[in-house]
Protein backbone atom coordinates (compact mmCIF):
# COMPACT_ATOMS: atom_id res chain seq x y z
CA UNK A 1 0.00 0.00 0.00
CA UNK A 2 1.71 3.64 -0.96
CA UNK A 3 0.65 6.41 0.79
CA UNK A 4 -0.55 9.72 -0.95
CA UNK A 5 -0.43 13.47 0.20
CA UNK A 6 -2.51 16.00 -1.52
CA UNK A 7 -1.48 19.60 -0.81
CA UNK A 8 -3.98 21.86 0.04
CA UNK A 9 -3.35 26.03 0.35
CA UNK A 10 -5.78 28.65 -0.02
CA UNK A 11 -6.89 29.24 -3.30
CA UNK A 12 -6.45 25.58 -4.94
CA UNK A 13 -7.52 24.22 -8.14
CA UNK A 14 -10.47 21.96 -7.47
CA UNK A 15 -10.21 20.03 -10.38
CA UNK A 16 -5.57 19.84 -10.31
CA UNK A 17 -5.99 17.78 -7.12
CA UNK A 18 -9.55 15.54 -7.26
CA UNK A 19 -8.68 14.71 -10.72
CA UNK A 20 -6.06 12.80 -10.05
CA UNK A 21 -7.18 11.39 -6.18
CA UNK A 22 -10.01 10.28 -8.09
CA UNK A 23 -8.10 8.00 -10.49
CA UNK A 24 -5.26 7.25 -7.18
CA UNK A 25 -8.54 6.55 -4.87
CA UNK A 26 -10.20 4.31 -7.06
CA UNK A 27 -7.17 1.95 -7.36
CA UNK A 28 -8.23 1.93 -3.51
CA UNK A 29 -5.96 -1.23 -2.55
CA UNK A 30 -2.75 0.45 -3.58
CA UNK A 31 -2.89 3.87 -2.45
CA UNK A 32 -3.67 5.80 1.32
CA UNK A 33 -4.97 9.19 0.48
CA UNK A 34 -4.32 12.02 3.07
CA UNK A 35 -4.90 15.51 2.45
CA UNK A 36 -1.90 17.98 4.41
CA UNK A 37 -1.92 22.07 4.80
CA UNK A 38 0.45 24.22 6.53
CA UNK A 39 -2.79 24.08 9.27
CA UNK A 40 -4.81 21.29 9.53
CA UNK A 41 -8.64 21.75 9.08
CA UNK A 42 -10.70 23.40 6.35
CA UNK A 43 -9.21 25.15 3.47
CA UNK A 44 -11.17 27.13 0.63
CA UNK A 45 -10.27 26.10 -2.52
CA UNK A 46 -10.20 29.01 -5.56
CA UNK A 47 -13.77 27.59 -6.46
CA UNK A 48 -15.41 28.53 -3.02
CA UNK A 49 -15.91 25.05 -2.16
CA UNK A 50 -13.70 23.64 0.59
CA UNK A 51 -11.79 20.25 1.67
CA UNK A 52 -10.35 19.30 5.09
CA UNK A 53 -6.96 18.91 5.66
CA UNK A 54 -6.37 15.79 7.88
CA UNK A 55 -2.39 17.00 9.33
CA UNK A 56 -0.49 19.91 9.02
CA UNK A 57 2.80 19.57 7.66
CA UNK A 58 4.48 19.59 11.49
CA UNK A 59 2.34 16.79 12.13
CA UNK A 60 2.88 14.56 8.28
CA UNK A 61 4.92 11.82 8.21
CA UNK A 62 6.77 10.57 4.78
CA UNK A 63 4.31 9.97 1.76
CA UNK A 64 5.48 7.59 -1.55
CA UNK A 65 2.99 10.07 -3.65
CA UNK A 66 3.03 13.86 -3.35
CA UNK A 67 0.12 16.26 -5.46
CA UNK A 68 0.69 19.38 -5.72
CA UNK A 69 -2.10 21.42 -7.17
CA UNK A 70 -2.36 25.06 -8.96
CA UNK A 71 -4.55 27.71 -9.09
CA UNK A 72 -4.64 31.27 -8.43
CA UNK A 73 -3.57 30.46 -4.21
CA UNK A 74 0.32 29.69 -5.72
CA UNK A 75 0.64 33.26 -6.47
CA UNK A 76 0.62 33.36 -2.70
CA UNK A 77 1.99 30.53 -1.96
CA UNK A 78 5.48 30.78 -3.89
CA UNK A 79 6.56 33.21 -0.95
CA UNK A 80 5.44 30.86 1.95
CA UNK A 81 8.46 29.42 2.83
CA UNK A 82 7.39 26.95 5.33
CA UNK A 83 5.23 25.39 2.93
CA UNK A 84 8.14 25.58 0.21
CA UNK A 85 10.58 23.78 2.61
CA UNK A 86 8.03 21.78 3.15
CA UNK A 87 8.13 20.29 -0.18
CA UNK A 88 11.57 20.26 0.02
CA UNK A 89 11.45 17.58 2.79
CA UNK A 90 8.45 15.56 2.33
CA UNK A 91 9.75 15.86 -1.50
CA UNK A 92 13.25 13.75 -0.51
CA UNK A 93 11.69 11.05 0.15
CA UNK A 94 8.95 10.41 -2.22
CA UNK A 95 8.45 7.49 -5.27
CA UNK A 96 7.14 10.36 -7.03
CA UNK A 97 6.31 13.85 -7.04
CA UNK A 98 3.63 14.96 -8.94
CA UNK A 99 2.27 18.52 -10.34
CA UNK A 100 -0.97 19.68 -11.60
CA UNK A 101 -1.18 23.12 -13.21
CA UNK A 102 1.06 26.23 -11.32
CA UNK A 103 1.84 23.36 -8.71
CA UNK A 104 5.08 23.11 -10.87
CA UNK A 105 5.57 26.96 -10.00
CA UNK A 106 5.68 26.17 -6.32
CA UNK A 107 8.24 23.11 -6.90
CA UNK A 108 9.91 25.40 -9.39
CA UNK A 109 10.80 28.20 -6.33
CA UNK A 110 11.43 25.16 -3.89
CA UNK A 111 14.26 24.39 -6.35
CA UNK A 112 13.11 20.78 -6.91
CA UNK A 113 13.04 21.50 -10.18
CA UNK A 114 16.14 23.07 -11.29
CA UNK A 115 18.08 21.42 -14.22
CA UNK A 116 14.68 19.01 -15.38
CA UNK A 117 12.51 19.15 -17.77
CA UNK A 118 8.85 20.22 -16.46
CA UNK A 119 5.52 21.38 -17.87
CA UNK A 120 2.56 23.93 -16.24
CA UNK A 121 -0.37 25.49 -17.16
CA UNK A 122 -0.42 26.51 -21.00
CA UNK A 123 -3.00 29.87 -20.32
CA UNK A 124 0.12 30.94 -17.04
CA UNK A 125 3.50 29.87 -18.39
CA UNK A 126 4.84 32.96 -18.62
CA UNK A 127 4.37 33.49 -14.76
CA UNK A 128 5.05 30.35 -14.21
CA UNK A 129 8.16 29.59 -15.50
CA UNK A 130 9.42 33.11 -14.09
CA UNK A 131 9.27 31.16 -10.84
CA UNK A 132 12.30 28.94 -11.91
CA UNK A 133 14.71 30.51 -14.78
CA UNK A 134 17.10 27.00 -14.04
CA UNK A 135 14.41 24.42 -15.35
CA UNK A 136 13.89 23.31 -18.80
CA UNK A 137 10.30 24.47 -19.29
CA UNK A 138 8.77 22.38 -21.98
CA UNK A 139 6.47 24.63 -23.88
CA UNK A 140 4.24 21.44 -25.77
CA UNK A 141 3.27 18.93 -23.65
CA UNK A 142 0.49 17.10 -21.75
CA UNK A 143 2.72 16.31 -19.10
CA UNK A 144 6.55 15.78 -18.49
CA UNK A 145 8.21 12.78 -16.82
CA UNK A 146 11.94 13.93 -15.27
CA UNK A 147 13.17 11.65 -12.68
CA UNK A 148 10.39 10.87 -9.74
CA UNK A 149 8.85 14.36 -11.21
CA UNK A 150 6.06 14.38 -13.21
CA UNK A 151 4.65 17.64 -13.86
CA UNK A 152 1.28 18.46 -15.83
CA UNK A 153 -0.57 21.11 -18.15
CA UNK A 154 -3.80 22.93 -16.79
CA UNK A 155 -6.38 21.32 -15.09
CA UNK A 156 -7.50 18.10 -16.72
CA UNK A 157 -4.00 17.28 -17.75
CA UNK A 158 -3.56 16.33 -14.24
CA UNK A 159 -6.05 13.07 -14.55
CA UNK A 160 -3.81 11.64 -17.61
CA UNK A 161 -0.47 12.12 -15.55
CA UNK A 162 -1.98 10.57 -12.76
CA UNK A 163 -3.46 7.40 -15.22
CA UNK A 164 0.87 7.47 -16.63
CA UNK A 165 2.04 7.39 -13.11
CA UNK A 166 -0.29 4.67 -12.09
CA UNK A 167 0.77 2.55 -15.41
CA UNK A 168 4.72 3.24 -13.88
CA UNK A 169 3.82 1.89 -10.66
CA UNK A 170 1.25 -1.13 -10.78
CA UNK A 171 1.07 -1.58 -15.18
CA UNK A 172 -0.96 -0.36 -18.00
CA UNK A 173 -3.62 -2.89 -17.87
CA UNK A 174 -4.17 -1.27 -13.77
CA UNK A 175 -4.03 1.80 -15.56
CA UNK A 176 -6.60 1.50 -18.06
CA UNK A 177 -8.81 -0.44 -15.47
CA UNK A 178 -9.29 2.52 -13.66
CA UNK A 179 -10.14 4.93 -16.68
CA UNK A 180 -12.85 2.92 -17.31
CA UNK A 181 -14.03 2.46 -14.19
CA UNK A 182 -14.17 6.33 -13.87
CA UNK A 183 -15.92 6.08 -17.65
CA UNK A 184 -12.41 8.53 -18.56
CA UNK A 185 -10.60 8.50 -22.19
CA UNK A 186 -7.40 8.63 -21.07
CA UNK A 187 -5.03 10.47 -23.18
CA UNK A 188 -1.59 8.48 -23.30
CA UNK A 189 0.35 10.85 -25.08
CA UNK A 190 2.25 12.76 -23.06
CA UNK A 191 3.08 15.12 -26.06
CA UNK A 192 -0.07 16.12 -26.98
CA UNK A 193 -0.77 19.22 -26.25
CA UNK A 194 -3.38 21.54 -28.46
CA UNK A 195 -3.89 23.95 -25.58
CA UNK A 196 0.06 25.43 -26.18
CA UNK A 197 -1.14 26.11 -29.54
CA UNK A 198 -4.39 27.55 -28.51
CA UNK A 199 -2.41 30.03 -26.06
CA UNK A 200 0.71 31.11 -28.70
CA UNK A 201 3.36 28.91 -27.14
CA UNK A 202 4.25 27.46 -30.00
CA UNK B 1 -25.20 35.38 -10.42
CA UNK B 2 -26.65 31.31 -10.29
CA UNK B 3 -26.37 29.96 -6.91
CA UNK B 4 -25.55 26.14 -7.13
CA UNK B 5 -25.53 23.48 -4.02
CA UNK B 6 -23.61 20.42 -4.17
CA UNK B 7 -24.46 17.55 -2.51
CA UNK B 8 -22.11 15.45 -0.14
CA UNK B 9 -23.06 12.76 1.94
CA UNK B 10 -20.66 10.05 2.72
CA UNK B 11 -18.90 7.77 0.55
CA UNK B 12 -19.87 10.49 -2.48
CA UNK B 13 -17.33 9.64 -5.47
CA UNK B 14 -14.98 12.85 -5.69
CA UNK B 15 -14.83 13.68 -9.36
CA UNK B 16 -18.52 13.29 -9.58
CA UNK B 17 -19.01 16.42 -7.68
CA UNK B 18 -15.62 18.12 -8.18
CA UNK B 19 -15.50 17.76 -12.05
CA UNK B 20 -18.56 19.79 -12.70
CA UNK B 21 -17.99 22.33 -9.68
CA UNK B 22 -14.54 23.15 -11.43
CA UNK B 23 -16.79 23.82 -14.25
CA UNK B 24 -19.48 26.04 -12.81
CA UNK B 25 -16.74 27.73 -10.56
CA UNK B 26 -14.00 28.24 -13.18
CA UNK B 27 -17.10 30.86 -14.63
CA UNK B 28 -17.13 32.37 -11.43
CA UNK B 29 -18.61 35.69 -11.88
CA UNK B 30 -22.07 33.48 -13.27
CA UNK B 31 -22.16 31.21 -10.23
CA UNK B 32 -22.04 30.88 -6.54
CA UNK B 33 -21.22 27.75 -5.02
CA UNK B 34 -21.84 26.04 -1.63
CA UNK B 35 -21.99 22.58 -0.60
CA UNK B 36 -24.79 21.09 1.39
CA UNK B 37 -24.67 17.89 3.45
CA UNK B 38 -27.21 15.77 5.99
CA UNK B 39 -25.59 17.53 8.80
CA UNK B 40 -22.60 20.83 8.16
CA UNK B 41 -19.19 19.93 8.40
CA UNK B 42 -16.26 17.34 7.22
CA UNK B 43 -17.61 14.55 5.08
CA UNK B 44 -15.67 11.96 3.91
CA UNK B 45 -15.85 10.58 0.45
CA UNK B 46 -15.62 6.72 -1.18
CA UNK B 47 -11.41 8.02 -2.16
CA UNK B 48 -11.24 8.69 1.85
CA UNK B 49 -10.20 12.22 1.63
CA UNK B 50 -12.94 14.78 2.93
CA UNK B 51 -14.89 18.12 1.93
CA UNK B 52 -16.60 20.37 4.13
CA UNK B 53 -20.23 20.80 4.00
CA UNK B 54 -21.32 24.50 5.05
CA UNK B 55 -25.10 23.92 5.59
CA UNK B 56 -27.14 21.32 6.46
CA UNK B 57 -30.40 20.12 5.15
CA UNK B 58 -32.11 22.19 7.93
CA UNK B 59 -29.71 25.31 6.89
CA UNK B 60 -29.50 25.31 3.18
CA UNK B 61 -31.42 27.62 1.00
CA UNK B 62 -33.03 27.58 -2.57
CA UNK B 63 -30.79 26.98 -5.32
CA UNK B 64 -30.63 27.14 -8.90
CA UNK B 65 -28.57 24.53 -9.79
CA UNK B 66 -28.11 20.81 -7.83
CA UNK B 67 -25.59 18.64 -8.55
CA UNK B 68 -26.08 15.05 -6.99
CA UNK B 69 -22.93 12.89 -7.27
CA UNK B 70 -22.92 9.15 -7.52
CA UNK B 71 -20.29 6.65 -5.34
CA UNK B 72 -20.36 3.40 -3.67
CA UNK B 73 -22.69 6.02 -0.78
CA UNK B 74 -25.53 6.17 -2.39
CA UNK B 75 -26.24 2.71 -1.80
CA UNK B 76 -26.62 3.31 1.37
CA UNK B 77 -28.45 7.05 1.00
CA UNK B 78 -30.99 5.44 -1.34
CA UNK B 79 -32.71 4.38 1.87
CA UNK B 80 -32.28 8.03 3.52
CA UNK B 81 -35.77 9.79 3.63
CA UNK B 82 -34.31 12.84 5.22
CA UNK B 83 -32.17 12.90 2.04
CA UNK B 84 -34.82 11.92 -0.88
CA UNK B 85 -37.14 14.53 1.11
CA UNK B 86 -34.57 17.28 0.65
CA UNK B 87 -33.91 16.74 -3.07
CA UNK B 88 -37.99 16.80 -4.01
CA UNK B 89 -37.71 20.08 -2.01
CA UNK B 90 -34.65 21.55 -3.28
CA UNK B 91 -34.97 20.14 -6.48
CA UNK B 92 -38.84 21.96 -6.94
CA UNK B 93 -37.13 25.34 -7.07
CA UNK B 94 -34.33 24.74 -9.57
CA UNK B 95 -33.31 26.03 -13.02
CA UNK B 96 -31.31 22.66 -13.32
CA UNK B 97 -31.14 19.55 -11.33
CA UNK B 98 -27.77 17.98 -12.39
CA UNK B 99 -26.41 13.98 -11.01
CA UNK B 100 -23.62 12.27 -11.80
CA UNK B 101 -22.92 8.28 -12.02
CA UNK B 102 -25.52 6.76 -9.56
CA UNK B 103 -26.25 9.82 -8.20
CA UNK B 104 -29.65 9.22 -10.84
CA UNK B 105 -30.30 6.26 -8.18
CA UNK B 106 -30.86 9.12 -5.91
CA UNK B 107 -33.04 11.35 -7.64
CA UNK B 108 -35.02 8.18 -9.16
CA UNK B 109 -35.45 7.00 -5.73
CA UNK B 110 -37.00 10.28 -4.33
CA UNK B 111 -39.66 9.78 -7.44
CA UNK B 112 -37.79 12.99 -9.27
CA UNK B 113 -37.13 11.14 -12.72
CA UNK B 114 -40.63 8.99 -13.13
CA UNK B 115 -41.04 9.17 -16.78
CA UNK B 116 -38.35 10.84 -17.65
CA UNK B 117 -35.31 9.88 -19.63
CA UNK B 118 -32.32 9.22 -17.72
CA UNK B 119 -28.93 7.53 -17.61
CA UNK B 120 -26.67 6.66 -15.22
CA UNK B 121 -22.68 4.95 -14.67
CA UNK B 122 -22.35 1.75 -17.00
CA UNK B 123 -20.77 -0.52 -14.44
CA UNK B 124 -23.52 0.15 -12.01
CA UNK B 125 -26.73 0.21 -14.72
CA UNK B 126 -28.14 -2.65 -13.32
CA UNK B 127 -28.27 -1.86 -9.71
CA UNK B 128 -29.22 2.32 -10.57
CA UNK B 129 -31.97 1.37 -13.20
CA UNK B 130 -33.65 -0.91 -10.54
CA UNK B 131 -34.23 1.77 -8.05
CA UNK B 132 -36.58 3.39 -10.52
CA UNK B 133 -38.96 1.42 -12.78
CA UNK B 134 -40.61 4.55 -14.16
CA UNK B 135 -37.82 5.47 -15.55
CA UNK B 136 -36.75 5.47 -18.63
CA UNK B 137 -33.05 4.45 -18.83
CA UNK B 138 -30.97 5.27 -21.82
CA UNK B 139 -28.58 2.57 -21.89
CA UNK B 140 -26.01 4.46 -24.32
CA UNK B 141 -25.66 8.14 -23.58
CA UNK B 142 -22.86 10.61 -22.09
CA UNK B 143 -25.66 12.35 -20.49
CA UNK B 144 -29.46 12.92 -20.99
CA UNK B 145 -31.13 15.97 -20.94
CA UNK B 146 -35.48 15.39 -19.94
CA UNK B 147 -36.98 19.07 -18.71
CA UNK B 148 -34.57 20.81 -16.45
CA UNK B 149 -32.91 17.38 -15.06
CA UNK B 150 -29.55 15.92 -16.65
CA UNK B 151 -28.18 13.13 -16.01
CA UNK B 152 -24.96 11.98 -16.88
CA UNK B 153 -23.13 8.59 -17.09
CA UNK B 154 -19.96 7.51 -14.80
CA UNK B 155 -18.00 9.83 -12.95
CA UNK B 156 -15.55 11.92 -15.77
CA UNK B 157 -19.19 12.11 -17.84
CA UNK B 158 -20.29 14.78 -14.82
CA UNK B 159 -17.42 17.12 -16.79
CA UNK B 160 -18.98 16.74 -20.67
CA UNK B 161 -22.70 17.05 -19.01
CA UNK B 162 -22.00 20.50 -16.83
CA UNK B 163 -20.00 22.30 -19.55
CA UNK B 164 -23.24 21.44 -21.83
CA UNK B 165 -25.70 22.78 -19.01
CA UNK B 166 -23.03 25.90 -19.10
CA UNK B 167 -23.64 26.07 -22.89
CA UNK B 168 -27.38 26.04 -22.38
CA UNK B 169 -27.31 28.85 -19.71
CA UNK B 170 -24.80 31.19 -20.59
CA UNK B 171 -24.29 30.18 -24.36
CA UNK B 172 -21.84 27.50 -26.39
CA UNK B 173 -19.06 29.98 -26.60
CA UNK B 174 -18.39 30.88 -22.93
CA UNK B 175 -18.79 27.08 -22.19
CA UNK B 176 -16.07 26.48 -25.01
CA UNK B 177 -13.76 29.03 -22.40
CA UNK B 178 -14.51 27.69 -19.51
CA UNK B 179 -13.18 23.79 -21.18
CA UNK B 180 -10.34 25.65 -23.07
CA UNK B 181 -9.38 27.24 -19.25
CA UNK B 182 -9.23 23.55 -18.19
CA UNK B 183 -7.34 22.37 -20.56
CA UNK B 184 -10.40 19.72 -21.25
CA UNK B 185 -11.13 18.46 -24.57
CA UNK B 186 -15.07 18.60 -24.43
CA UNK B 187 -17.15 15.68 -25.44
CA UNK B 188 -19.68 17.72 -27.06
CA UNK B 189 -21.75 14.99 -28.24
CA UNK B 190 -24.15 13.42 -25.36
CA UNK B 191 -24.71 10.49 -27.06
CA UNK B 192 -20.98 9.02 -27.63
CA UNK B 193 -21.13 6.16 -25.03
CA UNK B 194 -18.30 3.81 -25.89
CA UNK B 195 -18.14 2.37 -21.97
CA UNK B 196 -22.03 1.36 -22.76
CA UNK B 197 -20.06 -1.40 -24.96
CA UNK B 198 -17.24 -1.99 -22.67
CA UNK B 199 -20.40 -2.65 -20.11
CA UNK B 200 -21.92 -4.49 -22.58
CA UNK B 201 -24.80 -2.89 -22.29
CA UNK B 202 -25.23 -2.42 -26.33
Amino acid sequence: MRTVAGLLFPGFELLDLFGPLEMLGTAEQEFSLELIAQTAGPVASAQQVSAMAQRSFDEAGDYDILLIPGGMGTRQEVNNTALLDWLVKASSRTEWTLSVCTGSALLARAGLLDGRRATTNKAAFAWASSQGPDVQWVREARWVEDGRFMTSSGVSAGMDMALAAIARMLGEAQAEQVAIRAEYTWQRDSTHDPFARIHGLV
